[in-house]
């Protein structure tokens, strides 16, 4: 199992499906596809699609009965970038190395290709079928991608990081924010796959405690590259976080407290994996990639 | 029948049941939900619920059994007016007598709040429980809504009506822009409650028919409305259209034009009731109620 062939393989797939999604025509709203457009095919690692298809696949279910609501979920994690890039949010000019939506666009076609992605996320995930499935199981996962998505999750989280900028924030504080605002999707995304394959009650609550270390990871690794990262190899730049007094990992455990905590993460998150196979190999490949990666 | 009795009726079961969806914790985001509820409970006319309603009602159905997917519709409603309102956008400062949702939370928890709302409409549609459904019917409502509420729908007539501010509009675009903005979620109010209550394709169809006049009637009232309204009794400023040169039907076909524009329609939407029995009651005095509204 090599990591890069296996990403290669699945992001090709994403790409496929996500411009499909995103074909139909708007008519006199052209500008609005092209924005929404701009920003799902901006450069993004995909990896909330990538970890759908490989948690569905680590309990024996295929890439074609979850590749669409993998989609969905990437939707709705762009329309969450558009929006926290806005002057009233983060106000960053730079993703992946190009203009955010709003310079593109103009605040107000941002805004509203936010809107559309959300939406169109949910209309995708209405629309999916799933072998076997009456429609209860795809209901039951709307309900857990909105609940991970809204108020009580990224939202949530997001807003509490905007009023916590500039002021001291505690270690439980900062838990609070990454879990709502980058956990909850990370975790949605590996239940999704594991439910839309039948994973039984065992098997999810495994990948469910994997994801959450998954996602905690992910987020000490974020805030780590914002302090070393390389601007150039990231798309944007670095120290951003300092500046604007935000609760990071780092400001509160320093580097080497944070990496630490990365480590001692991912092997939870390994351990978390021991009851499955080879199938879940992509799975264990995923985190490790975070400790090493370089954007 | 008597409409002031029925809207009252409806309109209490509505803001219960809101209150309700609305009611849990958010610790740390505490603001959010003030946010989001503040502007839900600000004094909306309830339309689109009790359309969801007097539609199931209008085909034998129960409001217990649609309530939830009519709050969720006013959820959408509510978001998209409160991004609408964004400084970015329309930039309004007062809605129905008060302060917007920007100027009391700021923009950043304003965008917040309405993605959450949007988010939490498609929660609350997964999780409601229609009687004899074993989910494909609400998979179909939220389908339904999704489209309505996206960028071939609402988010596109917006985007649409944006562009088109202070530049010659003719009359196509100016239907497309309407029918869009306010008729696809109005539409599928309609259709939600026909469809909740098993409606048959030919009374869908011609419920169908009666939403899309409905739709149209509201519309140039309401644009008549901010020519010639009172602005104490609409809490909002009349006359803004004129000053951004708004596609309005006043604007193409002058007043009289524009009344005699929505008599007609009204008469159409009636037509389009004659299948139906007093059951449909509501729904008729709810299109006479658009013709002599103050607000």
């Amino acid at each position: 199992m090599n990591l890069h062939d296996y990403l290669k393989e699945k992001t090709a797939s994403v790409e496929l499906a996500l411009d499909s999604i995103l074909g139909e025509d708007l008519g006199r709203a052209s500008i609005l596809k092209e924005a929404m457009r701009y920003s799902v095919f901006a450069g993004g690692k995909r990896l909330r699609p990538v970890l759908v298809i490989a948690a569905a696949e680590a309990v024996g279910g295929r890439e074609e009965d979850v590749i669409t609501a993998a989609c969905a979920i990437e939707l709705i994690h762009t329309y969450s970038l558009i929006h926290d890039d806005l002057p009233a949010m983060d106000d960053d000019d730079f993703r992946r190395g190009r203009p955010t939506n709003h310079k593109v666009y103009g605040e107000a076609i941002a805004i509203l290709a936010g809107d559309a992605l959300l939406t169109k996320a949910f209309e995708v995930l209405a629309g999916c079928s799933v072998p076997g499935d009456d429609g209860r199981v795809m209901l039951r996962v709307i309900r857990e991608i909105a609940a991970a998505a809204g108020a009580r999750g990224m939202v949530g989280g997001q807003a509490v990081d905007i009023l916590s900028e500039g002021k001291p924030v505690d270690a439980a504080t900062l838990l609070a924010i990454h879990k709502n605002k980058t956990g909850a999707l990370l975790r949605a995304a590996v239940r999704t796959g594991a439910i839309l394959a039948g994973a039984g009650e065992e098997e999810l609550a495994a990948l469910t405690s994997f994801a959450e270390e998954f996602g905690l990871v992910f987020q000490i690794t974020d805030d780590i590259l914002n302090v070393v990262g390389d601007s150039a190899i990231m798309g944007k730049p670095v120290g951003t976080d300092v500046q604007r007094a935000k609760a990071t990992y780092p400001a509160l455990y320093g580097l080497a407290g944070a990496r630490q905590r990365a480590r001692a993460g991912r092997e939870r998150a390994l351990a978390a994996l021991s009851p499955f196979d080879a199938k879940a190999d992509p799975l264990r490949l995923l985190v490790n990639y975070l400790l090493e990666r370089e954007k």
